[in-house]
C-alpha cells in the first residue's frame, strides 16, 4: 500500500501533468523547435502566455518604475568579457559536470548524487537507519560540496551513467554562459549576460548624475538573460533563456532607512529566518515591521523591498499561505552580501525561488571601479566643512626594497590596505617592541616590520563632503518561474454539467488574465453576429483584449473553452438589445445593455469596480444556466 | 566657396552631432560598457529613451496586435542550427569582408569601394566626366557586386586600408550571426536569432490549430535581434543588437484580399514604385486604393499593411514629407517574393529603411516543411467534394536503375517534380518519338529519357479539402532605426528668451513622450511642495508618468530641462488651490484646480481631448510667461 508520502507525490505529479498539458494544449506554452524535435530548456509562449507575460511585466513597471520613480534602462544582451570578469561571472559562474566516459553525455554532478541518494532512501527498504541519517546529510549539504568531494561520494557510492550504466569522470567546473565572439576578428571574446544587473552598474555614473547626484535611487531594467544549463529540468522552472525583471537601489551605507517602510510594515506573512532553518523549526508570520526592528531583516530598505514584493505577487494571484521569505543561511549568501531574502512559492516541484531580494553592500561597484578604473561613487556634500582624523600610512619604499627586494611591492600594499586597528596596534608595537611580525596574503607568509619601514599617523583634515561607494539593494525577478507558479495556484478543475467530465479552470484575476473577455452570439444568426461585431468594435476601442467567437458550438462548450484560458467574463448575445455578462468561477450572469457591456467589462478588469458592485447594480437573471 | 551640396551636408552633420548631443546628455541612449571604453554597434536605452521604446511598443501592440486580433509568441533568442540551415541564414546571411593583411583588421568591401567612389567624386577635381559617369555606376551597382566583382574594383582603384596604408585581402563572405554552442557538450552548435520571424514559422501548424483552422490570421513577435556587423557606424542606425517588431500574415496564396482595406485605401502619401526608381522619376503622392487597383502594389493585403504602417508611423510623430514606400526592384527581392516595399524615413543619414513590408509568398513555410518533415500547410474544405484532374508522375525506378545506375534516385526525383506543362510536353514527346531528352537539375547535365522509363497521365479523383502551403505577408519593424528617426522629426532649437542661447526641444506627441508631464513647486516653500507631493500622488494612481523638481532653480531654466526632454506639459504650483499647466509648444498655459489637474493631463496625453479643447474650457493667464 502507498504511504502518505507517496500518495502525495502520485497527487502532485498528477496535477502537475493537468496543468501542463492544458497549458501546453492551450498554447500557453510549448518547447521551441518543436518540429525539429525541440531544444532543452527552451520554451516558446504561445498567445495566452504571451498575453499573460505582457501583463504581468506591464503591473511591474506599474507597481515598482512608476510607483518609485525608478530609472528604468535596457542594455544589450551581449556583454564583452571584461564586463563579467570584473563582476566574478567568468571565474565563478559554473557547475560542476560529470561526463559518461565512453559516450561523452554531460550531467550535473549534483543532480546525479541528489537522484541516487532520494533513491535510495524512498526506494530501497534494507536501508539501515544509519544509512538514512548518511543519505540525509549529504542531501542537506548537497550545494556545499566541492568538486573533490563531490567526486568522491559518486565513487564511494558507485553511482554510473543513467541509461548506459558507464563510469563517470572527475567533476569538473562549467561556465554556464553561452559564449560568442563579438566582431569579425574573433579576437573579442563575449558572453550573453546571465543577469541585467551588470548593465545597470556600468552606468552608475551617469545614472546618479541624471537623478541630480542624489540617493538614494533605483534603477531597474527587464530584459532576457541566458544560462547555458547543463541538462535542463523541471520544465519552465530551469531554461536555458529567460526574462528577469531587476532593480538596483543605490543607498548611502550609512542610512538604509526608507521614507515608505511605514506603508507595509503592518503587513504579516511568512517568513523564515535563518534562525528557524538552523534549529529545525518551520516558518512563520511574522509581522514585517517587527521583522525589521527585532533585527531579523537586516534594515528597513530591504523590509521595504519584501513588502512590495509580497503585494505584487499576492495582487498577481499567488496564493498567499503558499509564499514565503526565506533568509539566506551564511554558507548560501556571497560573503559580501549584508542580507538576502528569497521569496520562495510552493508549487508541486516544491518551494522555488523566484524572487531574490538582496542587499549586496557595495561589491558590485566596487569591482567595476577596480577594473574599469572609473571611481563609481557617491558624494555627500557637508552643510559645513567637518574635521576629520584621518589614518595616514606611508611605506618607506626605500628600506622595504632593501629589506624585500622583489617581495618590496606586495609588502608596501599589504601596509597600506591595513584596518585602522591593525594599523594602530602595528603603531604601539613598533613603539613598545621595534619590530613587529606581519602577514602579507598576497606572499602567504610573515616578514618583520621595523620602525624605520612605515610611518603610521594620524592626521585632521577638514572635509568638505564624504566620497563613499553606495550600498546596492537588488530584488531580482524570475518573471518565467513567477507565471509558472501563478499557473499552479490559479489552476482547478470542477465537473461539467453532465458530471462525466472534470473541466479546467484557471482563476487568473482579470489584471493578469491574457484575454479580458470573449463574445459569443447565442446561435447563429446574422442580428446576433452583428451585435457581437459592435461589441468587438467597442472593446477594441476601449484597449481591452477579447476574442470573438462565432462558431455554433453549444454556449457551454464555449465557456468551457474560455474557462481553460482563464478568461474572466463571458459575454453572450442572446437578443439586440441587451446581453448578459458571465463571471467565470461563480458562473453568475448579469444582464446589461448592448451600449454599457464594455465600460462594464472596463471597469472590473481596471479594478475601478468589483464583480460584487455589478451583482447589486445589475439583473440577474435566475433562469439563466450556463452548463 | 562651399557648394549648395556642401553646405547641405556640413547643415546636417551639424544638426545630427546636436541631436546626438541632446541625447547622449540625456541619457536617451549611450554606448554600452562606456566606462570599459564601449563595444562599436552596442548601445543602452538610458531612462528618457527605455519609455520612449516602451510607449512605441505599447503602440504597436494596440495598433497592430490588439486592432487585428493578432497571435502574439515569444521566442527564444538561442536557435539551433539547424532552423537557420532550413531559413538560409547559415548560407547566406553575410557581408563581403576584406582584411588588412599586416593588422588583420576587418573591413566591409563595398563600404570601402563606397567611401573610394564617394570620396573621388566630391573631392577630386581632375575626375574626367566619363571617370565620374563610371563610378556613379558603380555606387549605384555596389549592391550587386559578387566577391570577385568587388575584388577586381578594389585591386583596379587600387584601395587600401584606410590609416595604415597596407594592402587587402581578397573579399570573402563573412556570416552575421552571432555563434554560440548549446548545452555542454560542444556539439549543438546555435546562433543568437538574426530576426524573430523563425520562431514564428515554426510554430506555424499549432498557431494554424489554435485560430480554429483558419485562414488569413496573423502572428506577431517582438523582441530582439542579432547582428554581428562587420564595422558598425552610423550609430543607432546600424547596431549589433536590436528590437525587432515583426508579424507574419498568413492567406490563402489564391485569395489576397483584405476585408479593411477600404479603411485605408483613401490614403495618399509618398509612394516611389519600382518603374519610377529605373526610369529616375522621384517618388510621387500616390492613393493607395488607386496603387492595389493599378497593381502597382500586389494585393489589397500589402496595400492594407502598408495603410497601417503609415497610419502608426506618422501616430508616433513621424512627418509624412519625411517618409515614403519604396518598392524593391527586381533585383533586390528574393526569388520568391511576390512584392516587397519598404517604409523608408528620411534623417540625416538620407533615406532610411525602417520597415519592410514583403509577400515572401510560401517560401518560409516550405523550407521549413522540407527540412523538417512537418508539413505546414492549410486546409480548404469544399462544401461538397469536387472532381479534379490530377497529373499522375510515374517513374519506373528498375528501367531508371538499369539506365542510371547511380543516377536513378536524382532523375527520378527530378521527373516527379516536373510542372503540368513539362510533364505534358514530355508525354507528348515520348508517345511522337519514343524518347527524349531530359535536363537534371541536380546532375547538372542532360539523360534520354524512354517510354518504358515513366508513365505520365491525368487521373480524375473526388477531393473533399484542398491542401495548400499558405502564402505570408511579413511586416517587420526595425524599432530602434524608427525611433532615431523619430528623435531627428522631433528636434527642433528656440532662442532662450534673454536671446543668448539656443534651447533644444523634443515635439514628441503625448503618446510618445518619455514622462507626461513635470511638476514644479514656483518656489522652494513647504505649503507649494505639498501640494506638489498631493498631485505627483493623485497622478501615480491615474498612471500617469511624471517627474518632480523641488530644486530651486529658475522655472525658466526648469522648462527648458523638461522641454529637452520632451515632456508635454509642465505642472507649476503657485498657489494651494489651483495651479497652472504649460504646453512644450506654444508655451501657453492654462490655471487649473489642483484636484483636476491629474484629469485634466490624463485626457490630453490619452488622446480623448485635445489641447486646445482645454484652452477654450479653462482660463489662459495672459500675464503669465514662463521664460
Amino acid at each position: 500500500m502507498a504511504s502518505n508520502g507517496d500518495r502525495e507525490v502520485v497527487n502532485r505529479d498528477a496535477f502537475r501533468q493537468a496543468v501542463v498539458n492544458t497549458l501546453e494544449r492551450r498554447l500557453f506554452y510549448v518547447p521551441s523547435f518543436k518540429i525539429y524535435g525541440g531544444v532543452a530548456g527552451l520554451y516558446d509562449y504561445g498567445p495566452p502566455g504571451c498575453a499573460v507575460k505582457s501583463n504581468v511585466l506591464a503591473f511591474w513597471r506599474q507597481h515598482f518604475v512608476l510607483e518609485e520613480n525608478m530609472l528604468e534602462v535596457d542594455c544589450p544582451c551581449v556583454t564583452p568579457e571584461i564586463v563579467l570578469k570584473a563582476s566574478g561571472h567568468v571565474d565563478k559562474f559554473t557547475d560542476l559536470m560529470v561526463k559518461d566516459e565512453k559516450t561523452g553525455t554531460c550531467f550535473r554532478a549534483d543532480h546525479l548524487l541528489k537522484d541516487f541518494c532520494k533513491d535510495k532512501l524512498e526506494k530501497d527498504i534494507n536501508v539501515t537507519a544509519d544509512k538514512a541519517a548518511e543519505l540525509k546529510h549529504v542531501l542537506a549539504v548537497l550545494d556545499d560540496l566541492s568538486a573533490e568531494e563531490l567526486g568522491e561520494k559518486i565513487r564511494e557510492y558507485g553511482i554510473v551513467a543513467p541509461d548506459t550504466k558507464n563510469p563517470l569522470s572527475d567533476p569538473y567546473p562549467f561556465n554556464l554562459m553561452f559564449q560568442t565572439s563579438i566582431g569579425p576578428s574573433g579576437l573579442s571574446p563575449g558572453f550573453m549576460r546571465p543577469e541585467t544587473a551588470q548593465g545597470i552598474f556600468v552606468n552608475f555614473k551617469d545614472l546618479y548624475y541624471y537623478n541630480g547626484n542624489k540617493l538614494p535611487f533605483a534603477a531597474a531594467q527587464i530584459g532576457q538573460a541566458f544560462r547555458n544549463e547543463i541538462s535542463p529540468r523541471q520544465g519552465l522552472l530551469r531554461v536555458r533563456e529567460f526574462t528577469l525583471a531587476e532593480i538596483e537601489h543605490f543607498v548611502d551605507s550609512d542610512d538604509k532607512s526608507h521614507p515608505k517602510f511605514c506603508e507595509v510594515s503592518n503587513l504579516e506573512f511568512l517568513m523564515f529566518p535563518r534562525e528557524k532553518q538552523v534549529s529545525g523549526q518551520p516558518a512563520k508570520r511574522l509581522r514585517l515591521g517587527e521583522a525589521v526592528s527585532k533585527g531579523i531583516v537586516n534594515n528597513a530598505t530591504l523590509g521595504y523591498f519584501i513588502g512590495r514584493v509580497y503585494l505584487f505577487l499576492t495582487c498577481l494571484g499567488i496564493d498567499k499561505d503558499r509564499l514565503r521569505f526565506r533568509q539566506h543561511l551564511a554558507n548560501e549568501m556571497a560573503h559580501y552580501a549584508a542580507d538576502c531574502w528569497d521569496a520562495e512559492i510552493e508549487c508541486s516541484y516544491g518551494w522555488i525561488e523566484c524572487v531574490g531580494i538582496a542587499d549586496r553592500s557595495a561589491y558590485d561597484l566596487r569591482a567595476h571601479t577596480d577594473k574599469s578604473g572609473v571611481a563609481l561613487v557617491a558624494h555627500e556634500k557637508f552643510a559645513e566643512p567637518k574635521e576629520v582624523e584621518k589614518l595616514v600610512i606611508a611605506p618607506v619604499k626605500k628600506e622595504l626594497g632593501i629589506a624585500f627586494k622583489g617581495d618590496q611591492r606586495m609588502v608596501c600594499e599589504a601596509l597600506e590596505v591595513m584596518s585602522e586597528k591593525e594599523a594602530m596596534e602595528m603603531k604601539a608595537n613598533l613603539e613598545s617592541k621595534g619590530e613587529v611580525e606581519f602577514h602579507v596574503c598576497t606572499l602567504a607568509k610573515d616578514v618583520t616590520i621595523k620602525t624605520n619601514m612605515v610611518t603610521i599617523s594620524k592626521e585632521k583634515k577638514k572635509e568638505h563632503q564624504r566620497v563613499f561607494v553606495p550600498s546596492v539593494i537588488e530584488p531580482s525577478f524570475g518573471i518565467g518561474r513567477i507565471i509558472y507558479c501563478l499557473y499552479e495556484h490559479s489552476f482547478y478543475t470542477r465537473p461539467s454539467k453532465t458530471g462525466d467530465e472534470q473541466l479546467n479552470v484557471f482563476r487568473f484575476p482579470p489584471l493578469v488574465a491574457p484575454i479580458k473577455c470573449t463574445v459569443f452570439p447565442l446561435v447563429q444568426n446574422q442580428q446576433y453576429e452583428e451585435v457581437a461585431k459592435h461589441i468587438a468594435q467597442i472593446l477594441t476601442a476601449a484597449g481591452i483584449s477579447y476574442k470573438i467567437d462565432m462558431t455554433g458550438t453549444s454556449i457551454g462548450k464555449r465557456y468551457a473553452r474560455t474557462d481553460e484560458l482563464g478568461v474572466p467574463f463571458a459575454i453572450t448575445v442572446d437578443s439586440t438589445s441587451s446581453v448578459t455578462i458571465r463571471e467565470r468561477d461563480s458562473k453568475v450572469q448579469i444582464r446589461v445593455n448592448v451600449e454599457e457591456v464594455a465600460s462594464v467589462v472596463k471597469e472590473v478588469t481596471e479594478g475601478n469596480s468589483t464583480w460584487n458592485d455589478m451583482l447589486s447594480k445589475y439583473h440577474t437573471p435566475s433562469a439563466l444556466d450556463d452548463e
